[in-house]
């Protein structure tokens, strides 16, 4: 029998394979059948056609079908769905969406890189028009022509394609409120990280964001069009479209009807060469499953860079050469207007999940040497294993130059680096670029202090917990030692004044990014102070204001 | 006898020790002489207070003297330069460079951090007014008060300070020229990446830059003041102040005389632990000695932020701890203009000079997803060892994004990353941030493709050669394939005819960036052509244009 390479699915992961298979197979036979009417798109640039970044659909095609077609010689049939998959016959079954017609096809090797769809949540009038979801160049455009100024959206779900709408529509000056279920938004964020994001929302953008609700019901008027929702709270907003963005689960129905093991969340399960139990069928993509480096078990972060490289590791093990996709850091960015969230390896609220001994901090610091205009803020979470000392992963966001510093870190964790190994890399370093000390090496030489054991410092979730269950407590400004903080209704002194209270009072010592108030701890300490904690990342002005808040 | 410990030195190095040295041991008794005026200075950020992006040179100390000796409690004494060391006695002779009284003091431990200085030529007239070097803040503030508007400069050197100075003055609207002794600019690169910084420099900022020059002789007027240059070439330029940037050597004579032993380049020479042979005796910063981690040679590249790492490691040894300082990858980077230039690790130069048996690659790629508004190019070229296929260095340059990028480089490289390793890495995507793929991994995906022989890559140099030395050669255009380059004056054809010509005939195919003249050389490879030839990293229009003066 000929050769035939047959990949079901044409966004990342099947283009990908199909360009790598010819090129690492001249004579094969390909073809590539999708569902959808675009191949070699980029959904992820979807918010920023959305926001008119670009103003041409087209420009989120990577290649045309016509392109690929001619360059590559691969047959491309778009508007063609899979309806079953036959192993033992190595055939499939096609029904092209247009004619509704459906015939057989043979493969000697079959890709399956159907990718994922977004879930779309069970509420009363979900059936109603003008609900969206963001997966493909036809939504894209759909919610474009709705995106005019004045309309009022709802956009379900706070995680980064929520997000990144929600920049899209405000700028387009659309009326967007964002409900989000859980008690943070950005779940992949932990929640101390995700406050801050809140808060620069909240204040320097004037977003509408409501947490710990979601919709109970849709209200339509005589066209079935949106008119508002209900909340479970018992809120009503206006609404003329809502964008559901509560995540994705992967299409891979047509693998396990057709016997083919299931992983994680349902994603089909692959080894390293992108292979699944049938040894002639692949899977590639948002559809295939995952492994995490660190923590050695199944995962799923869908993104089309990692679709990218498994398409192209199934491409060379279906052409018969030998290459294996590793697995995920878990690592992601994105952007918010001009705060950038971004993270690799596992966060604090998964190293609990799992039971980690690990150490973790959080640093406040300027992006640039300080003089430099244009300098920014960046907000670094790290953390590392105790006992190992083995990085486990970062989160930095901020203003400032964050996502290439997780890189870094990224690197760091696939070499398997320790604390101290990070500290000796030697980091490019120039004024318009960096402090003198990267912060990333500065946070991780105070999660190192942490680990050591020399330095005191606490959460400022711990601090809060703490004035909540006492009546007053002493606080020190580091930064400004003359400052009186009585407006948070807390007995506070300078640095000179605590001196003169007894020693085995319990201190907490601030400033606004953490490593002035470390010093000032250190101080104290030596000088016979027994009880000093200095919070670290310091008492940002989102959270001086949640104190007030509190003490109120 | 009490603990002592003296510090010569008060810029990077000297300040980082005493502070960690204090926080480390709180008893210990610290005093610091230094010859300058100021301590805890950015030299660094001197540039940028030329070009005016600050106004108060104040800013460029990282702390004052006075809150230095209230906080930490270091007995600071400014203008105050050393004389003579006496190891046998412990002590140091100092000179108060105001009141020229001299006298001894006797240290416990000793820290020499006594930095560089420039190097200033020996030219006819270099005793003229008028002649600046950057180093210090009284550099920097008798320059900016020389950098006015209509003025005329002559920078001799073009290492990234001489470059840095050129984008204050030019700014500043000084007529600005830079003359450069070597064949390139900016040395610490190769010449095909130095090519294109300055056609940069050239085409796009209008600077004036005289390669293969240096001064012969400055002719003064009557004031002793800078009038006119005269250059080795014969040329002549009207001047009204020179700098001198042209490289900097250790301050090592002190040591020397003491009988310690010098380094590569004269440097203090100092094991891991940054102590000299004395054992009392410790060195850091620009003054000592530095271990190269890729070629295991001693090595010396100055820079303030392996000064800062080298002080707290002296300092944790001196106080009784136990710290390393593991050596240096070169890591550096500059800001010229909108212009990145960064590098890591070693380059083509250092590797055929030290007879690696390297490969190595370079391409031109965008640095966001091509749709993203103000995505910019990036140049790359990184080098790995084709036995042990670990990476070697990288220099990544252009107007992208292209430090930090750098910086995940020198991560695998402190890690000892192979470059099958490195292209496992997770790195983050979003299209405001990088392509799906990262370039940085394109480029070293490009390379192993080299190293595993699947590619026809020449440099751009070896087809100029080839060029200068036949009649004509046959071009393809990957990136249109109808145009007809006869510009060049070379004989050149479109893809499809091509085809027509023997099969035997040497054929180079090009594009702007790279990447679609690789997939095209692959394809005619496939039909039977046998010496075809992609020129790597594309035609820029820089290289055109060179090409184009080349044939006429």
């Amino acid at each position: 029998m000929e050769k035939h390479l047959i990949i079901i699915g044409g966004v990342a992961a099947g283009t990908k394979a199909a360009a790598k298979a010819r090129r690492d197979d001249p004579n094969l036979k390909i073809t590539l059948y999708t569902a959808g009417k675009d191949i070699s798109y980029s959904a992820c640039g979807i918010p920023y056609y959305v926001e008119n970044l670009f103003e041409n659909s087209n420009r989120l095609l990577v290649r045309s079908k016509e392109a690929f077609k001619e360059k590559e010689n691969i047959n491309i049939l778009t508007s063609h769905k899979i309806i079953e998959l036959n192993p033992d016959k190595k055939s499939i079954t096609i029904e092209n969406l247009e004619t509704h017609e459906t015939f057989e096809d043979s493969y000697s090797k079959l890709l399956i890189a159907t990718g994922a769809r977004p879930v779309i949540p069970h509420i009363d009038g979900i059936d109603a028009n003008n609900i969206f979801t963001v997966r493909n160049i036809e939504d894209a455009k759909n919610i474009k022509k709705q995106a005019q100024k004045g309309h009022r959206a709802i956009i379900i779900g706070s995680g980064y394609i929520g997000l990144e709408m929600l920049e899209a529509l405000q700028n387009k000056e659309v009326d967007t409120t964002v409900i989000e279920l859980s008690n943070q938004i950005m779940p992949a964020l932990d929640e101390e990280m995700a406050i801050e994001l809140q808060s620069y929302l909240e204040l320097e953008k004037n977003c509408r964001i409501i947490t710990n609700d979601s919709i109970k019901k849709i209200i339509k008027d005589e066209n079935n069009n949106v008119q508002k929702i209900e909340t479970q709270n018992g809120q009503t907003y206006d609404a003329d479209f809502i964008i559901v963005c509560i995540g994705v689960v992967p299409n891979s129905e047509i693998a396990k009807n057709a016997g083919l093991e299931l992983g994680y969340k349902n994603t089909i399960k692959v080894n390293k060469h992108m292979q699944t139990g049938n040894k002639d069928i692949y899977a590639a993509g948002d559809c295939a499953s995952q492994y995490n480096i660190i923590t050695k078990k199944e995962t799923w972060v869908p993104l089309g860079s990692t679709a990218n490289k498994q398409g192209r590791v199934a491409a060379i093990n279906i052409t018969g050469g030998n290459a294996e996709f590793k697995g995920v850091l878990g690592s992601a960015v994105t952007k918010v207007f001009d705060f950038t969230v971004s993270f690799t390896g596992i966060n604090e609220k998964t190293a609990k999940a799992l039971n980690y001994d690990y150490e973790e901090t959080l640093i406040r610091y300027r992006d640039k040497a300080g003089y430099m205009p244009g300098s920014q803020e960046l907000i670094i979470k790290v953390l590392a294993d105790k006992k190992s000392r083995k990085l486990l992963g970062a989160q930095i966001i901020g203003k400032g130059e964050a996502d290439k510093r997780t890189n870094v870190i990224a690197t760091a964790l696939s070499a398997k680096m320790t604390v101290d190994e990070f500290l000796e890399v030697d980091l490019t370093y120039a004024p318009p670029f960096s402090p003198a000390i990267d912060p990333i090496l500065t946070a991780v030489q105070v999660l190192k202090n942490k680990m050591d054991k020399k330095s005191q410092a606490v959460k400022y979730s711990e601090f809060e917990k703490y004035l909540s269950e006492h009546e007053h407590c002493y606080m020190v400004n580091a930064s400004d030692l003359d400052e009186c903080i009585e407006e948070y209704c807390v007995k506070s002194n300078g640095h000179k004044e605590v001196e003169k209270e007894p020693k085995d009072n319990k201190v907490f010592v601030f400033c606004e990014g953490g490593l002035e108030s470390y010093i000032i701890s250190q101080r104290l300490k030596e000088k016979g102070y027994k009880d000093v904690k200095f919070i670290e990342g310091g008492l940002s002005k989102c959270l001086k204001k949640k104190l007030h808040k509190l003490k109120m």
